[in-house]
């Protein structure tokens, strides 16, 4: 008997500290910028996908999840899709896939899903890809998907086109012990997404001005994780949170992606700052604050946080590895 | 027995459909940009100023207020040796002022305390300057000052020099009924004063870009203006609101005046509109929030208010005059 063409695969969403936003081919997600991420160790997502004769069609199942997006189905069968053209084959696949973590809040949950699709669809298939290419091919299927393929510290490239945007390992996950306390402050869904969000970033008559400063914060902050200099790398990634949303907010229109309890946090994570206790925030597409500190001080951000009301959840994350396949199937 | 040199003015805040932020010349409080306003009939700043011989040095009195900075009391000083200068004389006076509302919370306190002060210190020394005169000498106290001497919807003219940077009506008070519900949620002094928060105005990258396209979004508003159309107006002012807070962010350091309650309400205001409850909010530097809408909807959207926790007071305003001489001493 042949043996099955099924594979799991299980990635982390990441955090950027130098954000992602615009896209200069929508088609293929080439970025107009470049930008510097590191996985989350404690939230995954985890997709099992068989390809086989006995499929007469693609199912997908997303477990613990109430609402699923017609353009979600659409961008798994895509990866499928673009994976049977690379195996040549025509089988259907049963997918079935479940997050760790609320979906459209803040989390790149696109990115770790859909680099856990793509890579569980190639291994299924025994198309054997290296990091670069499975990389790109991530990136079709969502910009900071190729980002999750690698490990630990990570620099998308943005390249020119198709052939050259991938994502590389600056520094190994066992290089630097940061942590980010991720706080969920609304399970939700998000307003705008992602994909939506990006299309409209050149309607701010900020983003020509943030992308003409990306290179020269791009080298700073690599300067200071190489220094593994805390408070600068803290301070540039702020301010780079802070810029990022400002193209969102003079969007036309105009994207708000807090929540009174975000801003709430932001303002006492500076509070606390000052009084000795050092953290930065960061914050991507949503209302999830990410509290960038080192391992000394995540007991104590902890307690303070439980003082502030509206926090729906807390996870403690270290450096994670980038995608893997696993042994442990969901069906 | 000669007539008491003695005078009481009370004037409005505003509220800026169009910031002030950024000073071209410190000293002389000439900004950067032209500013559009509107007086708030609800709030108010009181002052009563008496000069004469049998006063030794100047005294400074604030009702209702526990805590009062050197640095307010070295601003009216100056206000009296200005205008001490230009009557020609040494006389030292008594000075008793206060405001309706709290100071430092993002309601244009500097503008309506320190045009009173400048109005009663002219009167009670019978200087009659122009209003034009006095827009000008108030904005040496105080930038927005200059706004306050003008009754109803006010342009600033930035002008080159301290003869030519001034206010000047566009609309009498009565000519357009819009409200203004000022939403109070913190009743703190904010961190960052506006005179500190101007001179971090150019750090931002995004300042010359903003200042760039000023000139058309003034034009743009005094159109809906003219028009009176609500919805245009609406969306101007509450991007523009966006626009100069995002200044704010992504200064160095980054200013935050925004508390969690804020950022809730502007969400809510957004949602209601959605839901056909048209209003627009604006936020100047601090963390209160006005909300802009048609005197139809003030009850609604009071009504809705009252379910969001975190709000300290409300005031509903209309079109107010500009600073006037009044009977009422505070002694």
């Amino acid at each position: 008997m042949a043996k099955k063409m099924k594979a799991t695969c299980k990635s982390h969403p990441d955090i950027a500290f130098i954000k992602y936003w615009g896209k200069a081919d929508p088609k293929t997600r080439i970025p107009q910028n470049n930008s510097i991420s590191m996985g989350l160790s404690n939230l995954y997502s985890v997709c099992t996908i068989e390809f086989g004769p006995s499929f007469n069609q693609d199912t997908i199942e997303f477990l613990n999840e109430k609402i699923v997006k017609e353009e979600e189905l659409q961008r798994i069968i895509m990866v499928l899709d673009r994976v049977r053209k690379l195996a040549k084959t025509n089988l259907r696949a049963k997918v079935v896939t479940k997050n760790s973590f609320p979906k459209g809040a803040g989390i790149a949950s696109s990115g770790s899903g859909l680099s856990a699709v793509t890579m569980a669809a190639c291994w299924a298939l025994r198309l054997k890809l290296s990091r670069i290419e499975l990389s790109k091919l991530a990136r079709l299927a969502s910009g900071t998907a190729c980002r999750r393929i690698i490990d630990g510290f990570v620099e998308w490239h943005k390249g020119t086109n198709s052939n050259n945007s991938y994502s590389v390992q600056l520094f190994p996950p066992d290089y630097w012990q940061i942590a980010d306390i991720v706080v969920i402050v609304a399970e939700t869904m998000k307003k705008v997404r992602s994909t939506k969000g990006h299309s409209l970033a050149d309607t701010s008559p900020f983003q020509k001005v943030r992308l003409k400063n990306i290179p020269a914060k791009i080298k700073a902050i690599k300067v200071a994780m190489k220094k593994k200099d805390f408070t600068v790398f803290g301070q540039i990634l702020e301010s780079e949170a802070l810029n990022f949303h400002t193209i969102a907010l003079t969007s036309q229109p105009p994207i708000l992606y807090w929540e009174g309890t975000t801003m709430e946090i932001m303002k006492r994570v500076q509070e606390w700052r000052d009084q000795g206790l050092e953290s930065y925030f960061t914050i991507d597409a949503g209302p999830t604050v990410h509290i960038i500190c080192q391992p000394k001080d995540v007991q104590r951000l902890k307690k303070r946080l439980k003082t502030i009301s509206g926090i729906q959840r807390l996870s403690v994350n270290y450096p994670s590895i980038g995608a893997r396949v696993i042994n442990q199937h969901l069906f």
